[in-house]
């Protein structure tokens, strides 16, 4: 019997990618997809490629939510409390949005503005002890896309002491998609295509959930808008501790992230593609040691609607429900 | 238990997708993947994708598929006839190549040149009765790409007698993996971004297999590269036997469809988004009539490598295995 | 001495490109760049290629054009009329609109809508005897830039009798920038990159201006919208009325643009690419005939905002000035 | 009356720029277009965009060159030297290869292998003093393309004791010319579409060239390649050696590139975008320093191909011959 669940905001691109990856999920039935002003319309005309599952957009409101045994929120930063507050204690929630990321209060207030909604556990399995939180969780605060991107690459690291915290330069670039559904001039396909271009360079509200994953302390973060529809490509260079070369670095995180189903350390000489992970919930990782500066720098690649959206989500709902982690994921990106 | 099947040409993009889709199917198991120059690489070397794959190429030869109860062969057009003689007769195989689709010898040779192979059970399940011919199949020939975004457009128009055969004119599109990975210049990212050309215009190899397909008799077809990965947008047009309007195209097309898994005739006004089919088996279809010159004109899309090549085996496959038809295969696009 | 333009709607794309071919002309020095919500913005705010112009958008209002020449009017269809109308008669003036490209008024309603604001001097210099026409006006209609690439592939075939003007197909793809900077989800980079689609799929506004530049009589086209920012490949077929062979057909195209600047008919087996347009004002032409139908095909490559708008409006205010033709133009696109 | 110029190495990409911008030139006049494989092919086969130039490839080979008066050399790294050897003192030479670029013999051994070649004059007009050398030297190694990004960013921040040399990091993105007409896989647009990925990660050869032009003596350098055809976007990022805000940095870079014609640093709040200098000689800057991290970060957008190689080398030919320097070169990039 399956377990029914719902997704509010799924008119978005994160919303989208939920309901492809439930639309085919073993388990989960998708009861209810909610959206503002698309409410009353066929999902096809805002996700033309899930015209087959002919569903339609309910209004967001409590009510159309009833049925269901988990809610995903897919919704803007910032609205994802005034929602949870209306819905039972017994129904799971996996927040997609930061309201809930944060612990620190007065950093939500200066990263994201407004009133802080509280802290629920993070949803990041791969971080040290963290998937058995997430098993017994009924709250769940999703990852930041490049958050994510950066904390796998990072965190081990820190918490091997090879990295100095005080001194991590990370620029990270990602698609389109990231940005949202926003009708802007500047993610207009005009104007996007054969441009790279950075964006909220030196303040970027990711950087206190960075920080608070991976224990960085000093964090220069320059994100990039890129030419393409999904991926974020995370470059992340410490200064070592001590001696430590390429070898040593990627046994740090090969140590890390042994057994995982979803984050690959690459066979050396293999650098990350965010092609590779594209559609799925894979995490790629490579490392080196820079001949020159002698900075460890490692590289991430994910796709920003799997790994650091929908596919996480999806594997922290597979969590807290009891199911097999990897149901209804893959670890093999639609390339080329 | 699983059907231990192998893929020959596994390096090719069509060769790729085959891994992936199998790689994740509920029933197949990949004992090889074989290649000609990267025989003894790791797949990821080709595939960063399929790096959780853990694959290796074997060598091309029928001691590598000996373990095999059915083999998809992804050859270059004219390699897969010397291969299929060398395997067992009780080894079911699905053919990518164009080798065995044509039954005419002359037009093998007018078109691809050499000797005529020979003719096998045509792969498109969605054409009338062909579904239980494959069924029974033990020797499939995959469809060609243009060949099944423009037959499931034509074919059913033809067959109703609503569209005259001997006045049809195809243009249609195709993302950059339909030439292979061939190291060409013109296939280079630098020249293909930005870009879109005609090649082989007014003689292009899929027309005589369009024309069996469909019953076309006068067939124009001028195939373009467009700037995408992967996708087939076809534009058919075709000149009316008699007074017809769109709603009388599209219940010849809906009635052709009714209850295809993977085939829809999408909702009035909406047109297809190759995007939309991205990575999937599934193929969108809308039509209309112009308004100014009368002429019927259907638009398909398809995944080049999902409907157009390797999803279209698997799912010949499923059939020839008397699995169900849909298994391992999705009609839900990534996107975007 | 200089001639003292202003481009009206400076602020869209074909805007922009007329401000940044007008910023290097010999000849032309802009007085006024206007814009309607952006009045009173830096230039680069929304054309960041422009900084270096220092320019700032003036209001659109007859007062910001008083010491303007010659006035281009880069406006959405219907709205450049009731400006014109205030614009004295000594001011020339080329609009890039559709509205005074019509002769007949009815096809104006049928495709347009609205009243018909009267016909001026087309502006396709290429055509028999226009170029005369367009030295003595002061009122030009620019072409439309699906009419443009059409057109040069059609009226010489139809102006010489080999083509039939009762069956002409037409299939043609256009770059993004082709639908203006509208903040259209179906716009955004995220959902074009990777995508084919068409759009007003049997009823294009753009049909009644090729028949009437070219003579055809019954004409089916089709517009695709594809991922680049630039470039419009049209496809054109039309039926023989006679024998005729590639050659035939070559020479036809190549006796009506001998000596052309901007127009050429490219060597024999070299197909047109967009990209070797982007940014110039050329059209690529390049012909031969179907082997299966016999239908003739021509493709025609274009830059949509060069040859198709704003380069080809410099084109005709050169020659309305009595200035060289190719004065601030150029036919070698900016590739790769 | 003109001057002779000749292109070596006229197939590749940065050749076929140098043609592009020579072909208009005012007085420049292309003497000879030299390639190996391509020798005796029309120009236009190799690129499409300069078919009306109805220039020829001549051989490599001095003959070929003996009517220039000045000679660019596009060659890969290497081959300038054997060929400049064989070239009459009095001929000027600007090399667009890294030959002559390092004054250290063993850092070029280092990072690029073989004999060093020797010293010419560092073709960057803006570095201080440098446009007085580039007017009196007969011989000029073009900068890379890298390293025009990163220096123009860095070196006015060390050479004003503002920001630390030895900890600067640098992330550095770049369209796919920048890798040259190689026919290798991972250029292939099918692989490159949609996909970041780094490529010598810690060990680039731009490197000494960046620190011989800035003074930096720490440097961690990652190069990205990133889904379009041209444009490097290099994020800078150095920890200061004192006190400073965004406006000293951008007050510091203001005053470095005060009435430079092809440098600008972008108007507050605007950050650069590649796109914006398509095609053209510009490059464009803008500062910040971190909120969190306290470190300065400069980004700066050029084109590869002009700014980063033909572009720049025409500017310093221009130099070389007394002509104005910004002669046959524009500021205003082709977009969008």
């Amino acid at each position: 019997m399956g377990i029914a669940v719902a997704v509010v905001g799924a008119s978005g691109y994160a919303g989208g990618e939920l309901l492809r990856l439930l639309g085919a999920h073993p388990t989960f039935d998708i009861v209810a997809a909610t959206a503002h002003r698309n409410a009353g319309a066929p999902v096809h005309s805002v996700h033309p490629h899930l015209v087959s599952l002919g569903l339609t957009f309910a209004p967001t409101e409590p009510a159309a939510l009833a049925g269901a045994d988990l809610v995903f929120l897919a919704l803007p930063h910032g609205e994802s409390a005034a929602l949870a507050a209306q819905l039972p204690a017994t129904t799971r929630i996996v927040d997609l949005g930061a309201d809930f990321r944060l612990s620190d209060a007065a950093l939500w207030a200066r990263y994201y503005g407004g009133t802080h909604a509280g802290t629920w556990t993070y949803g990041l399995p791969e971080l040290p002890g963290q998937r058995e939180l997430i098993k017994q969780a009924d709250r769940v605060a999703n990852t930041g896309c490049y958050a994510v991107a950066t904390t796998l690459a990072l965190a081990p690291l820190i918490a091997a002491g090879v990295a100095d915290p005080d001194d991590v330069v990370v620029v990270a670039s990602s698609g389109t998609s990231g940005a949202g559904r926003n009708l802007k001039a500047h993610l207009l396909a005009t104007e996007v295509m054969g441009d790279l271009s950075g964006y909220k360079v030196g303040a970027h509200q990711h950087v206190p959930e960075i920080k608070q994953a991976t224990g960085a302390r000093g964090l220069s973060f320059t994100p990039i808008l890129a030419p393409m529809p999904r991926g974020i490509l995370a470059t992340v260079t410490a200064r070592p501790t001590g001696d430590i070369d390429a070898a040593g670095v990627r046994a740090v995180l090969a140590a890390a992230y042994d057994g995982e189903p979803f984050v690959t350390v690459l066979p050396e000489g293999a650098w990350p593609h965010t092609a590779a992970t594209y559609g799925s919930n894979a995490a790629h990782l490579q490392a080196t040691v820079d001949i020159d500066s002698g900075r460890i720098i490692v590289q991430s690649a994910i796709d920003n609607l799997g790994k650091g959206a929908a596919a996480q989500a999806v594997q922290c709902a597979n969590l807290m429900c009891g199911l097999p982690e990897t149901a209804g994921l893959s670890a093999l990106g639609v390339a080329p």
